[in-house]
C-alpha cells in the first residue's frame, strides 16, 4: 500500500493556498463595488478550511522525501484537486455555472488550455474575470516547476534529457528544487510586469492588459472580451506576439541570462528550431494572405504573425476567425497546434526538442546506410541521446496519437462532427484552446457541447498537461504494484 | 557517384516482364472480341522493348551483389517506373485517360491503394478492368518480398527485427532470397486460387470472382464495378472478410505452415494482437448499428466484418457508404486505417507489431518507476528489441505523422476542404483507398481532384507503400556521399 499522506499534506497546503488567492479577485470586486465580493469570501473561506484540514489529517506522514510513486500521484492529484476548489466562484458567482461548466472552466483555467464555456464575459463583474486569468498564470507557472523539477526525476516524455540542466545552470549546481523554482518565479513575474507595462503603454486599459498579460505569459489564452484580441486589433498584437514567443522559450536559459551567462538562448538549439519554424510559418501565411486575398501587407503580416504565434505556443487567443482564410490554413493551424513550443516553458503539444531528437533518430539511421554494422549515437544539443530518452519520446508519442485519436472517437459518439471532433481533442490534449468548425472554432465557445463532450474535454486536458504518460501510469496494475 | 546500371539492369528485366504479362489482358480482349486487344499488342512492344534496351545497356554493370545504396535506389526506382509502363494501357485504351489519370490509377494499382479515377467501370472492356486487377495482384507479391527480403537488410522502419525470421524458417536456415520469394509466390497464389474459386461458388461471375480474388490477397480494393462490393452484398462479403485477414497476416507463417511447423500463425503474437482488435472493433460497431440504427442482427455483423476489415487491412472495399452511419463511425474509420495489418504482409500504413514495440517500450517505462536505476529491455515476442529498432520505429511514426500532416497542408492549399485533405493524406500515405466526404469517399471517386492534388497523392502513395524513409533517404545529401 502507497502511503498517501504526504501526497494529501502538500495538496492541503496547495489548495489552502489557493484559497488564500482569492482574495486579490475579492479585494478587486470590493473595489469595484459591483456586489459581488461576497462569493470570494465564501469561495475562500471554504477552500482554506480544507485545504488546512486535509494538511493536518496528513501532516504525521510526511517524511524526508517522496518515493517516485508518490509523486506520480502528487502531480495528478494537484490539476485534479485544485481545478474543484477553483471552480467554487464560477458555481457560485455570476455566472451561475453548472458543475460540469465550472470544473470545464477551471480545468481550462489550470492547464492554461484557454477553452471557455462562458460568453458575454464583457459583462462579467471584475472579480471573476481576473480570477480566470489568475488560474491560468497559476497553472503557467506550476507546469514549469513540474516540467523542470519533477518530470526528469520521472523520467516521463524524454524531459529526462534536461535533468541534469535544472540543477546546473549557468554552470553553478543548484541542487535544491525550490531554490531552481523561485528564480523561475522571479523570470515568471517579471515577465508578466513587462508584459502589463507593455500592452497599457499600447493603449490597452489597465484591468484588461493585466489580465491579457497573466494569460499570455501563461500560454493561456483566456480574454476579457467575448472578442478575445479582436477587440485589441494593432499594435497590442504585436505586444502579445513578442510575449507569447518569450514565454515558449525555455525558462531556465532566463534563470542563466540572470546568472550572467553569455547568449543561453542563442546556444539552446531548441530555441533556435522553435524561431526558425515559427519564421518559416509566418512567412508562408503572410504570403498566402497577399496573394490569395490581395490583403494589404500590414495587415497580412500582423494577422498572420499573431495567430500563427497564438497556435504554435498553444495560447489560442484570436484576432479574427481564420477559418474565413479558406481551406489551406485550416489544415495547416491543425497541425501548427500539434508543434508545440519549447520544453521548460509554459506550452503543451508535442514540443520542439522532441522533433529534433526524432529527427537525429533519423538521421542516425541515415548514417547507417553508410556503415551498416557501425553504432552511431544520435544527438541533441551536443549531448548523446540515450536509449532510455528515445522510448520515452517514442512512448510520449505514441501515447499523443492514441489519446488523440481515442478522444476524437468519443467525442464524435456525442453526436459532433468528424471536424470538431477532431480539432477538440487536439485542441484539449494539446491546451490550445479553440478548435476549428463552426461551434468550438476560433469565433465560437465549448458551450454548446453536452456535458458527456466535456468532460471527455476535461479529461483530454488535464492528460495532457501532464504529458501523459504521469496521468496513464495510475491507470496500470503494475504502478499500484509495491 | 553510385554505380546505377546494376540497378537500372534489375529494372529493366522487371519492366520487360511487366511487358509480358500483357499477354494476359491482351488474350482476354481477344477471347471477348471486344475490338480493344491492340492497346495490349501496342504497350506489350513498347514496354518490353524499352525494358529490355534498358537490361541490356546495363548488363555490363551487372556485379555480384547490390551495396546498401544501391538497394535503396532500386526499391523506390521499381516502384516509379513500373507504374509508368503499367499505365500505357490506361491513357491508349478505353478510359482514354490523361496522363496523370493513367499514371495515378498505374500507381493506386501497383502500390495497392485502390484509390480510382475511373468511373463507369461496369462498362469497361475485360482486359482493361483485368489488367487493373492484375497490377495490384504484382504490387502485393512486391511488397511481400521486399518486405522479407529488402526492408530489414535495409533496416528501415523497424522491420529488421524480422531479419532473422526471412532468413530462417520453420527451424531450417534459408540463406537465399530467391528462395524465400519463390515459396511466397507459391502461398500467394494458392490463397488467390482459393479466394476466385469461393467468390465463385457463392455466386459471383467468373469474371468478377477472378477481379476480386486478384485484388483481395493483394488487400489493393479495385473492383470491377462503380458500386465495389455493394454489388454483391450477402455470402461474397464473408468471402471477402476471411481472405483479407488472411491477406493480413505474415506469409512467412504460411511459409512456415508449409514446411512442417505446428501452429506458426497462433504463436506469433501479432497475428493475436491483430485478430483481437479486429474482434474488438467489429463487435463495437455491431453494437452501434443494431442499438443506434435499429438494423437486424444479421446485416450488423456482415456490415460491420466487412467494412471494418476492409480498412484495417487497407483493402479500401465498400459495400455501402458507412459515412451515412453517423457521426462516430466516421471519426472511427480515420483513425481505424492508421492501424493496419501485420508485417510481412501485403498490408501498409502503420501495423501492429509497432504498436506493440510502442507498448513495450511504454510498459519498460512503467516498470522503471519501481526500479528507477534498473536497466530493462523491451521484447517483443520473446526477443529483446534492440535500440537500433527502437529507433527505427520511431523514425517511421515520425515521418508517417510528418508526412500526413504536410500532405493534408498541401491538399488543402489545391482547394479540398478539411476532411478530403486529412483523409485523402491518409488513405495516400496508408494506402487503404477511399477517403472521407463526398468527393473522395466510399462512395466517390478522386476522378473530381485537379492535376495538382492528384499528382501529391501519387506522391503519398508512392511514400507510404515504401514504408516512407525508403523514398526519404533519397532526398538527403549524405545518402548521396560516397
Ligand atoms: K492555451
Ligand atoms: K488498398
Amino acid at each position: 500500500m502507497i502511503d498517501l499522506r504526504p501526497v494529501g499534506y502538500v495538496i492541503g497546503l496547495l489548495v489552502a493556498s489557493l484559497g488564500a488567492t482569492m482574495a486579490v479577485p475579492l479585494a478587486v470586486d470590493i473595489w469595484a463595488g459591483n456586489g459581488h465580493a461576497a462569493v470570494f469570501v465564501e469561495s475562500a473561506i471554504l477552500t482554506i478550511l480544507t485545504g488546512g484540514l486535509m494538511a493536518l489529517a496528513c501532516a504525521n506522514g510526511v517524511g524526508q522525501r517522496l518515493t517516485i510513486q508518490q509523486t506520480f500521484i502528487l502531480t495528478t492529484a494537484v490539476w485534479v484537486a485544485l481545478p474543484i476548489f477553483a471552480a467554487i466562484p464560477f458555481h457560485q458567482g455570476a455566472t451561475n455555472a453548472t458543475v460540469t461548466d465550472a470544473f470545464f472552466e477551471a480545468m481550462s483555467g489550470l492547464t492554461t488550455t484557454g477553452s471557455t464555456v462562458f460568453t458575454g464575459l464583457d459583462q462579467l463583474p471584475a472579480g471573476l474575470l481576473l480570477w480566470r486569468s489568475m488560474l491560468q498564470w497559476f497553472g503557467g507557472i506550476g507546469i514549469i516547476v513540474v516540467a523542470m523539477v519533477f518530470l526528469p526525476e520521472l523520467r516521463v516524455g524524454g524531459m529526462q534529457i534536461f535533468r541534469s540542466e535544472a540543477f546546473d545552470t549557468a554552470g553553478k549546481v543548484l541542487p535544491r528544487a525550490a531554490e531552481i523554482a523561485s528564480r523561475i518565479s522571479i523570470v515568471y513575474v517579471t515577465l508578466t510586469a513587462a508584459c502589463a507595462f507593455s500592452y497599457f503603454g499600447v493603449g490597452m486599459p489597465f484591468f484588461d492588459a493585466l489580465n491579457h498579460a497573466l494569460t499570455t505569459v501563461a500560454t493561456g489564452g483566456f480574454s476579457t472580451h467575448d472578442a478575445s484580441f479582436g477587440a485589441f486589433s494593432g499594435a497590442p498584437e504585436y505586444v502579445a506576439t513578442l510575449f507569447m514567443v518569450l514565454a515558449s522559450l525555455p525558462f531556465v536559459r532566463y534563470v542563466q541570462l540572470l546568472a550572467g551567462a553569455s547568449h543561453p538562448l542563442f546556444v539552446d538549439s531548441q530555441v533556435r528550431a522553435f524561431l526558425l519554424v515559427l519564421v518559416v510559418l509566418v512567412t508562408s501565411i503572410t504570403g498566402y494572405l497577399l496573394v490569395a486575398w490581395d490583403a494589404p501587407f500590414g495587415t497580412s503580416i500582423r494577422e498572420a504573425m499573431f495567430n500563427i504565434t497564438s497556435i504554435i505556443t498553444g495560447t489560442g487567443y484570436a484576432s479574427t476567425d481564420y477559418q474565413l482564410w479558406g481551406a489551406f490554413p485550416i489544415a495547416m493551424f491543425f497541425f501548427i497546434g500539434l508543434i508545440g513550443g519549447c520544453a521548460g516553458s509554459t506550452c503543451c503539444s508535442i514540443k520542439i526538442f522532441r522533433y529534433q531528437i526524432l529527427m537525429a533518430a533519423i538521421s542516425n539511421q541515415i548514417r547507417r546506410i553508410h556503415s551498416p554494422h557501425g553504432v552511431f549515437q544520435p544527438k541533441y544539443d551536443g549531448r548523446t541521446i540515450t536509449e532510455d530518452v528515445i522510448s520515452s519520446v517514442m512512448a510520449f508519442l505514441t501515447l499523443f496519437i492514441v489519446s488523440l485519436g481515442v478522444l476524437s472517437v468519443l467525442l464524435s459518439m456525442t453526436g459532433l462532427d468528424f471536424m470538431t471532433s477532431i480539432s477538440g481533442a487536439a485542441a484539449a490534449i494539446a491546451n490550445i484552446g479553440p478548435g476549428l468548425g463552426d461551434i468550438i472554432g476560433p469565433a465560437g465557445t465549448f458551450a454548446p457541447l453536452n456535458d458527456l463532450a466535456k468532460w471527455l474535454l476535461i479529461v483530454g486536458m488535464l492528460v495532457g498537461r501532464l504529458e501523459l504518460m504521469v496521468v496513464m501510469v495510475l491507470f496500470t496494475s503494475r504502478f499500484w504494484r509495491t
